[in-house]
């Protein structure tokens, strides 16, 4: 690897800033036992001081699910248990709660994330790109991502494999996102610099909050990572066992585009010349 | 940096392929010089045996050229010193050969990359991304990049900064490019890692050659790099020093677009819901 970080300017928040506090808080979940995993979900949050807490993908439910019929028995419609625990711990910890659920979503039954600040539900999101055997229980999205409010910051979210298309991260910088939520069940061993390069090109956040532990054939990588706005990886997690990880962010650090005194990142697009990106056949 | 090369399968050429050999050379150029720096570059490929040779943005000019009407003085029409001495070394090592020049372009004048074989003119590109400083001399390219075939391959063609937007790449990927031909003079620390990502993301090989030495304040980094279809650094030139690489690639392995058996990188996309990445306004 190019020792990116060497030339990176280093993390720092100005006098004025108000920093945002981001914990990202890498799980454990036993596949079917929600409650238990939503336990031990807010025992490990229990004494953190944070705006925003963020919880991996389908930490309350676990991961691989055979069919339609087991993951609809785990899913929460928005105001099922795990809705009702992110806004009972968000009050709790006076802090906007993000992280993976079964969205049973009208007659879909979907792998979506929530964030939710105090009894407000801020946004739901289903996952738009499906990772291998999750084309079984779940279906897929049909909205692109959104940006929202939250705490003063503009967020949106993405799930896992979302990452492998830059189209996404692409959307939600250019709809103005400050940082990126991205609840992670990651088996693959890109994802962690693959988001390195989303928050350079697009000069955002990311938070990549992946779990541990295996179910089947499939062992999670842990590793979860908060990526700078140039790329630079401001925590990780250990490969191994739950952990939990808080950084001060100053949000608007986002909201300057300059790559050199005569770059920007998104002015110097050529959208008109990118038609084949969106192209659907 | 995630371990990701250890989890990568090894690159190997199956036994009925016909691998491309690839060479990427690094220069070090010295402005405004082009006779001496097109002697100097077909020296480092006199003893070269590859289908395909790359050489680095500008490398017959020099990169900093003060206004327009110094460019203007080392362009090249399609007909002109570096265009001739591109077909003559074509033919001498019986090798597409692909590099950066100044192109006169009509009226324009832009930073722009060839791709001969023999007398033909396989391909012109302008860079439609400029760096800094070129804004100043050059005008930027008004057309898309665009997939040719070349010695049985499918190549494509941007220069240096347009690593930093994902489209450019994505747009020769879903154009159907096996190998992204990348000729570079690269100041900034992060195109190697993010042609890693580029790679990956479209399941395509590319050729990222850089120079080396140093105009005014800026130093050219090397490390000029040849990139597998998973991310994977088949070959890295030195920081310092012009160098010759040669990698044997088999190009129809980008035709490849699983990740996983489930997972394919361009039917998994979801165009209708990428809207925003070309909106212009």
């Amino acid at each position: 690897m190019i020792a990116a970080r060497d030339a990176m300017e280093a993390f720092s928040l100005s006098e004025e800033a108000e920093p945002m506090k981001i914990a990202m808080i890498q799980t454990s979940p036993t596949n079917g036992r929600v409650t238990e995993n939503l336990k031990d979900a807010a025992a490990l949050a229990a004494n953190v001081d944070a705006d925003l807490v963020v919880f991996p993908e389908l930490f309350a439910t676990g991961y691989l699910h055979a069919s339609k019929e087991v993951a609809a028995s785990l899913a929460d419609d928005g105001s099922g248990e795990t809705i009702a625990w992110a806004k009972a711990l968000s009050k709790q910890l006076d802090a906007a709660i993000c992280g993976g659920f079964i969205w049973k979503n009208g007659e879909l039954i979907q792998n979506a994330a929530f964030l939710v600040d105090g009894d407000e539900v801020l946004d739901l999101y289903a996952k738009i790109h499906l990772f291998d055997r999750e084309k079984v229980p779940f279906d897929q999205g049909e909205a692109p991502t959104r940006v929202v409010e939250c705490r003063g910051a503009r967020v949106g979210m993405m799930i896992c494999y979302d990452w492998q298309f830059p189209e996404v991260a692409r959307c939600l910088g250019l709809d103005g996102a400050q940082i990126l939520l991205h609840p992670s069940n990651l088996v693959l061993p890109w994802a962690q610099d693959a988001m390195r390069t989303r928050c350079l090109e697009n000069g955002v956040f990311a938070v990549t909050c992946n779990r541990v532990g295996s179910e089947q054939d499939l062992t999670f990588t842990g590793q979860s990572q908060i990526t700078g706005r140039k790329g630079e990886v401001l925590a990780r997690s250990p490969e191994t066992g739950t952990d939990v990880q808080i950084v001060d962010i100053d949000p608007t650090h986002a909201d300057d585009k300059q790559l050199t005194p005569n770059n920007h990142r998104f002015t110097d697009r050529r959208p008109e010349l990118y038609g084949r990106v969106t192209r659907t056949s």
